[in-house]
């Protein structure tokens, strides 16, 4: 009887067809400690239907109050249990596979919840860059799909959405005053560190990683730039986690 | 020779001084490491002219560019390092005193920046009802001080500022609210974890604590209500720390 976990990812036109930030964080985690897993992917117009076949809880509710299904999620056969949301797949996976290298090492569950909460918004400008950036790699049937729930919650047609002149100046540097914070949180863990922990990668480090992969999977152009802020910290996080973007 | 810390702080009114949620912070923080220390009572109006003196850096500038000089500070004669900022201080004790109880338990120390930083927008709707409260309770010279420049701040003098009727309920459903958000981190630590980090105190616990004594000792009135709020958490909270409380 198979084990490996089932991983439920969302799919694009890319080679390794992975790009959503949220699904990365899920991937980064899995593969960091080394558990078995095979991908399932899933069209944005399945995910409901398919999240309900399994068994899944909403991760919340939509504007109008109906429950909202989303990506990642897991089935573990080992355990019959089946979670959705990045952070409670981080959580479950350590509580369940101890013998692995932690995602939030000893207590730090709590403090990896403010985290997030503090990071979001640092990350906000990112958006509108990659919304309309994503779509154009998304298969015809997800395109559709991620035009209309996107242009309805923006208000605006996905292709009035990317900031251009004074705006992007003003928002692309937003953006790069937020990595700025983000940066300051590891400088603040100790001379030289690497990571939000110091030496050790910890799910904040997957978290910042997965938009920091979404910005350079779906703008390219614009990655360099990126790479070379703060000293260089981004371009040499991705290349470090690099071995942890593999596709099961 | 005395190797004991000193420890500059701003003194009231009440029995035993202490009042300011900053202070009390680094407060919390060396009596829970069991570290020697006298405090220096230091009135606003020469809170400047003592960290010159004694060789602080400035923490911040104020908004027309000049250095802005603030408490906490502690000098520490065993090492003859002078900090100020109580994040900053928790940081040195922790590094400089290793055989004691942590603050910032090992890598925890960028997560904790992240900490203060989402946890800060959440106690926001403290200010206006503490301020004028705490300008009650201080000496003359640091009440005039106060009252000058926490007007300046806010462009309302101190009496305007409290919300009352409606603003008074929306103002504190935000702020029982915010408490709400950080009852939820702490939740996320694992069924019945009393702290942050679980069962563990840490520097998070702390800061957090220390606005809540604000409000305990400047609006005594409605401390049983907050003490309530959260299935009781920060009545609990508060009881757990109160022998780290003494003034030295």
């Amino acid at each position: 009887m198979a084990t490996e976990i089932v991983f439920y990812d969302i799919p694009s036109s890319l080679p390794n067809k992975a790009w959503s930030p949220n699904t990365l964080k899920t991937r980064y985690a899995l593969n960091y400690k080394g558990l078995a897993y095979k991908t399932v992917w899933v069209e944005y117009p399945d995910i409901e239907s398919v999240c309900r076949q399994i068994g899944a809880a909403p991760t919340r509710n939509k504007p109008d109050g109906r429950p909202h299904f989303t990506l990642p999620m897991i089935h573990d056969p080992s355990t019959g249990a089946t979670i959705a949301d990045s952070a409670k797949i981080a959580a479950y996976v350590d509580a369940t596979y101890p013998d692995r290298p932690s995602l939030m090492p000893a207590g730090t569950v709590g403090l990896h919840r403010a985290f997030e909460d503090a990071a979001h918004p640092l990350i906000g400008p990112i958006y509108p860059y990659c919304l309309p950036a994503s779509h154009a790699l998304l298969n015809p049937v997800s395109a559709a799909y991620f035009r209309r729930t996107r242009e309805e919650l923006w208000g605006k047609t996905l292709e009035n959405l990317t900031p251009a002149g004074d705006a992007d100046r003003v928002e692309w540097k937003k953006l790069e005053d937020g990595f700025g914070k983000m940066d300051e949180w590891i400088r603040a863990s100790g001379e030289g560190s690497k990571y939000l922990m110091g030496d050790v990668l910890c799910y904040a480090d997957m978290w910042m990683a997965a938009y920091l992969l979404w910005l350079k999977l779906v703008l390219p152009g614009r990655w360099g730039e990126i790479a070379s802020w703060h000293g260089g910290r981004w371009g040499t996080l991705l290349q470090n986690l690099e071995k942890y973007e593999t596709v099961l």
